[in-house]
């Protein structure tokens, strides 16, 4: 039995908290550390013994093998590495900072502290992305050509968020960075990327862009397409389709239910998904499974500090471009 | 260059003259019998040479090999027997005979001047619906269980053709019946049929039915059910599933296009086809060139008068079922 | 809170088990009877306090509102009405009993201890077919006409247990034949009946079926056809499409994914799905979230002891259908 | 009657002639000019009275109303221009000319002399694209917001024909380049183009690229990506969605049956169509029929000169940018 402490226990953090006090074999939710009071009242519900707005009861806790950092993104950093130091393994919210530059720094130093660390890029756990994977590495479609990827959210985030997010592709695109090198193999070479305006004015008065295509050139010469937009009317719109030298891969989304209407008007489906937790309540799930299993087995994290740096990278490369209106090439991009 | 004949040049005889005279290659379609003026011009317009209102024009023309017959269904008969006689191959619209009795007469006949004779059960040669034949008969599916048999059409005919039809099962249901028999492959056995008026109360005043359930046992043990309606108000539905020891095949409609579009109400299909022509267009060229094909081959017509003869045996039994409210043994039917 | 006592920790029992533990608001599990160690130990296992073999620890507990019995079935009506002299609401798996006469009377029991009591029809619950439900209940698809109901299991139960389960009819069409009372919304009053044995000899050698079609009239004109089968090759197929006189509705299967393969041998979608508890979970949870809600709001039971008693008559029929080969009215089956 | 003359009976030619002679209304094909025997024949036998090696027995017919250039691409120009000349309408294969300044010269002329001149992008006529320009008109998904563009053929052409045709961007990505204009009717700003040889290095060899993905940006803020291979294992790929502020559309390529096969692997759907005539036919005939309907309304071909000279510019930009690596505005494209 594993014992986990959570450290924060906002949005992300009751998902994760849930899921730890009841779904996952094998680990026991023993500590819960909330600033507030609203997030620490869901943790004593959910059955967690110790909850606090000290971070020692779970830091200093040395039955706490691991920690699942779900606190606001410019604590990461913070949070990972005084876990680090304690020895506890870390499943860290994306991102693990703002800043590339720091993100390479933590996760040095986390590495060098040898402790194992995973971050939360929950799509590649749904279990259609991880099933597209498991049929490309099984040779099923040949060598990968090329692959497009779609991701819209029904409607934007408050433009509060917004201002403090850094960015369509730091925020919302990061998770296709991922998906891409998750989907490909291997790593982008150069990026070129247009965004602009066309959901929200206010999104771009706050300096933002709400609508995006990205173009990434992978070393085996394959080439990704990258479609985010904001605002979808008809609800969570979260594809991908990728193509090689035997066949293609694609994949639909789900619909609120199988039903099908057929009247004067033509043949009616049902609605694309429009709550969170519906769309992605499986795949955050699995992947804290996963983050499980790999403590169990001592394996590698299937989603390591490297990935996030890597997505990172190619976010960052995203902003020069679109503000240079210019390819970039990744290896162009600083981090230290 | 085989030269053919048309008698009739009516609703499907005009569907008929068309494929003949531009779009099967390898015969001639020399002359055309009707009546009337308005089929005869049709025929002129088309490029037939020889267009009359008397029969002879084409059953004493020796070079003439083949007849097709379009007229009215009372007519079949008697013009059948007069081509046989003169030593012509026959298509034959269904049904040969609006009377078991009589059909069975022509077709003996028929059978012993030694001609070959085909009946126009054109769905068989949908692609869909010949494709499942196939993928049967290569052992896809194992041995048949089940067979689920939908046919709805958008509209009832005009009561002035309800009257004269025979009835539902004779009139419309005749083509599931051999549909049934070509996707099983054997024998029904057994009837037992239900049917009422759901649709249109002036169809029960004609003193037939306009909606029905029909249960085919046969002989290898599987089971068909067959569901017709005279009304659907989404278009054609005309589809089937079949199921077996191994799987299952099922046959979706056409669909005026492949359009999805999807807004707030949710993801909108095209609408199924409204019009006769574009639901049967492919199979009424399909089974002539069938025909044709059988002729040059010297090989069997895929659809023989005994098919014609053995769907109207399953319509009769139909009709005593629902009359008496009992399952019907196929060979209790009298044909003579 | 409400207290609930659940008797009877085997297969369905632990499912329901699981779900009163963990999932269903406003509900708590105080106690679990089961004879046996195993069960007993699954319910510690989930946090019950009270565990024994002794059924008065549920009787006589006067805090237990009601009672949830997945017991073996020829101990339903007894503990059925032990609960219901309690004064304890009912939840209880089909069938009550497995004699139409004994459940009848036990019905009538329970019903004069003015006690709440729900059958366990969970395919009712399951979020398409109750879409559809509510989509017909919504004039969606105007006055009906036909429904078709498909169940197929991926592979029959033991022989031990056709043996006891009181045949095809009642074992398993019993879900379809309740799915149609609920679907028509009105009653049958005819039901015509074929089954025979294409999977297994030994099923019939036990004096059982594998295969049956069943058709039933109601007493709106429309027709109900009911299609089952003890094997499905590739997966469970539980489907239905029913037809009215302004559209029709049909719901398709889910599939283990939403994952395309296009190759040279054509497009592959996933497989159906082959684990029992993947295909109805989340209708048992349903069925318990609903009669929780029931019991709250002081509503009628979605499904009560009278539909789990037509639904019986219905399997009744369809028996001396089948072996008399003749239509048989549902008014003449005696109950009493 | 509308009197035409077609000049080329090569592959394209055939079709078109096969279209001409049968399925059009309103237009008889009186002449046909070909250098070679085999196209001649093709002609005769289709029933043109006059056929010749000779251009003039069209250009000196004063009875032509219109022609159609089917030769060589590096004739379209000539006989363009001789065409117009004579009065006569052209309906012209694509491209008009391979090189952007010919082709506007040949333009400019055929403008100055004031004759209807349509380009044949055929592809604008297939009825699942039409039909979504017709949604997009009608409002159904409000304002455009993204585009992606799929053209995959089966296999490559012959490395003798690449050769000659100007590069993919000029002979393949053309038609995409005339639909994204079609579909967002509006003008590209912007291009970036990415491509390379995945397929056979043959290709590269021969200074031509066979996989491709270009960026446009378009005036109304939207972007297009359209992705091109030379070769799809699984047969024609040829599909677009569209994404806009109150919805999206898409549109699935047809398959060969609406056949499925559930079985142990999964379900199976039928192959994607692999003969270049079954997936381009209809929209062959289409454009034809729309040529003829604007001579005889008197109404602006839908697809003129100046769109064919828009989508070469599109063509060229895409080849600078590929070459240089950058995006490249479509106005800095000296068409002179």
């Amino acid at each position: 039995m594993i014992k986990i402490g959570i450290i924060g226990v906002g949005r992300m953090g009751k998902i994760h908290l849930e899921n730890l006090s009841r779904k996952i074999q094998g680990v026991q939710l023993v500590a819960a550390f909330n600033p507030g009071k609203e997030g620490q009242k869901f943790a004593l519900d959910h059955g967690v013994k110790n909850v606090s707005d000290d971070i020692d009861i779970i830091i200093d806790n040395p039955e706490i093998e691991a920690v699942l950092i779900s606190s606001p993104s410019d604590t990461h950093s913070k949070f990972a590495v005084m876990a680090a130091k304690a020895g506890k393994a870390i499943f860290c919210e994306k991102p693990i900072d703002k800043s590339l530059k720091n993100a390479s720094e933590t996760i040095k130093t986390i590495s060098n502290l040898n402790v194992p660390l995973m971050i939360g890029f929950n799509q590649r756990f749904d279990s259609n992305f991880s099933k597209v994977r498991t049929e490309i590495s099984e040779g099923k479609i040949g060598s990968l050509r090329s692959l497009h990827i779609i991701s819209r959210d029904p409607q934007p985030p408050p433009i509060s968020y917004i201002k403090k997010s850094g960015g369509l592709f730091k925020d919302m695109t990061i998770h296709d960075f991922d998906m891409a090198r998750f989907i490909m193999g291997c790593e982008a070479v150069e990026v070129f990327a247009y965004g602009n305006c066309l959901v929200d004015p206010a999104i771009g008065e706050a300096g933002d862009i709400d609508s995006a295509t990205v173009l990434l050139k992978f070393e085996n010469g394959a080439v990704a397409t990258i479609e985010n937009s904001r605002e979808s009317k008809y609800g969570y719109d979260q594809r991908l389709e990728v193509f090689g030298s035997k066949g293609a891969i694609k994949v639909d989304n789900p619909l609120k239910s199988n039903v099908q209407i057929a009247t004067e008007g033509g043949t009616q489906l049902d609605h694309h998904l429009n709550f969170f937790m519906d769309r992605y309540k499986s795949s955050y799930l699995e992947e804290i499974n996963a983050f499980v299993e790999a403590l169990k087995n001592n394996t590698p994290m299937p989603v390591s500090g490297e990935d996030g740096l890597k997505a990172m990278v190619l976010a960052e490369a995203a902003n020069i471009s679109l503000k240079e209106n210019r390819p970039v090439k990744t290896d162009s991009i600083q981090i230290a």
